[in-house]
């Protein structure tokens, strides 16, 4: 089977992820002057979807450059890669939660775990794509030892740890895992075709 | 007529559908302690989020599986297909309906409904290609006997019944369905093309 | 230009519009007996989304077949259909208020309102691609004069005034033009390619 | 890397953000006279809607247009178009807060900062569209100096500025805007291929 399905549906939930989390920022009325905005919390859950954003515009993108190689795929790649989006998919609800719970400790454990959970989604996925096309696969050496991948997962869960004494450094390593990946994956988008 | 549109619609369709199930898993204000999430019901509405989700995958998933051997489509075929796609967008509704009433019996029954009038919509699209592409052409060949198809609409109409005396029950019935169709069907994954 | 990204983005608009309509379907906390179904007013409300989900999926179907023999299309055509998908951006707006209002006359004259300036628009479409294509090009010859949307037009307009006597002659008369058109335009589908 | 998926996610951005404003069009239950549609403002939110929606039509008008000559992207181009996108996501938060603050100062004038935030970075994904095509490429030549682009930004200030002191100016200035590029951009359009 080709590649074309599975890339449109992950775009089609990707970019529905990325903007119901808009619903989330809503004034409540007559909120009109400063001291209302600073009151409604605006602020923190501005950061928390700017921080959401980059984190599912940086799966897009990897999603983009791993796809740019795959030429075919299976029953086995279609659940690997349902299951990661499953695990997107709960990153509005999170990100929610974290905003309207004003970081509480819970929430942004939480919403660290979910990003983990989509890093080990994201991990599997490669997997089964290397399994397909064979490890010594031109597509195999390109993605080769997912070091980010690991250096990633290691980050969040620290992240998790940490939101249970300060949930601001949960938050800065998810930045900072979001800032690691924000350079295109040069090795695939240098690959001939 | 291709089938291009029909599967970018259908793929943006239930792409929708399965993000937008998740604007109901919305913590109250303040639910920020353990004891605060148990009382919130969260815990069941994520299961029921991730039974409906898990449907909704496979119905993507075989949609992806039959239009992978489609060649064209009549006006008969665009419309059995909005027919799946009208009772599969009632999905995120029942869906809603059990998580916020605790698994009540009407609730559930209607929740299985919906999947048994989606299963009767599916069985219907299948009809409808196949009359289209001649019953001894390759692909009623192998979409053949639809049995899986058979056992889960008799699972759908227990589900329904169970749900007046134990939901529980009519949510096994249902996931009982998911693990089964969970499978990609190898039939058309193994056609020739 | 060729017609592919106009015909995504407008399937995802439709596709969009069908499902975020199904977010009006809400049932009250704790509404889990026959007698709170009824009073919810949730029949109304789901007959009113069967009939604009009818609706949309004749726009999308008579979509499909007309981009089907256009083959290039302009900015005018951009901005025609554009200005078709606006007024069918309205239509769960205007479903929920006719849901939500038991029918009452004026948001029913609105919704039959918005129908209307929906075929206009469907109208202005197909005369800048004749326009684009030459009035004597197969394209020009296939939509020929468009009888039924002239009686779709006049049976709406005659629902906006019924609207302010019989809410639900209104509803007729829109549910006339849903299964007169329902039925696909045959003309393009038999069309050479 | 070819340009498919970033044209095909773009789309389903603009088009979801484009419908999901219309969730803000909610009448207050039991408002069925023209009174009460006045008294709720709707007029208003229509309004805003109006002109969020041709601002949005307008860039993906653009966008289709400036991707019909370029051939290639790379990871810088990804990241630019993903930084268009996150401003126009803000676009349905900005509005509905406009509309339900009856066009207040401060709401108005971060609508406008908003609009001058997704010019930039429009600005900015042309910038990098010609860095990666080359400065004497055709592209480059059809593009040439973006003079609308220009006015444009001045005319967001302004409106930015005007917002504090009459804010309906400042939404004149914005529609000002939407009609000056409610024509495609011919230069495009008429590039040989």
């Amino acid at each position: 089977m080709t590649t074309n399905r599975l890339e449109a549906f992950s775009d089609g939930v990707i970019a529905i992820l990325i903007t119901i989390m808009v619903l989330e920022l809503k004034m409540p009325e007559g909120a009109t002057s400063w001291s209302a905005i600073r009151d409604s919390g605006l602020l923190l859950k501005l950061l928390t979807y700017v921080l959401s954003y980059l984190i599912l515009g940086i799966y897009w993108s990897n999603h983009h450059h791993l796809f740019h190689v795959v030429t075919h795929v299976n029953g086995r790649i279609l659940w690997a890669n349902l299951h990661l989006l499953f695990w997107l998919s709960l990153v509005p609800f999170t990100t929610a939660w974290v905003g309207s719970s004003h970081n509480a400790k819970i929430p942004t454990a939480i919403y660290a775990m979910v990003f983990l959970c989509s890093a080990q989604a994201w991990d599997l996925l490669n997997r089964q794509i290397i399994k397909l096309h064979g490890t010594d696969s031109t597509l195999a050496v390109l993605i080769g030892r997912d070091r980010k991948g690991l250096i990633s997962r290691v980050l969040y869960v620290a992240a998790v740890g940490a939101a249970f004494v300060y949930p601001w450094i949960s938050d800065a390593l998810i930045g900072a895992v979001g800032l690691m990946w924000l350079m295109p994956d040069r090795r695939i988008e240098r690959a001939p075709h």
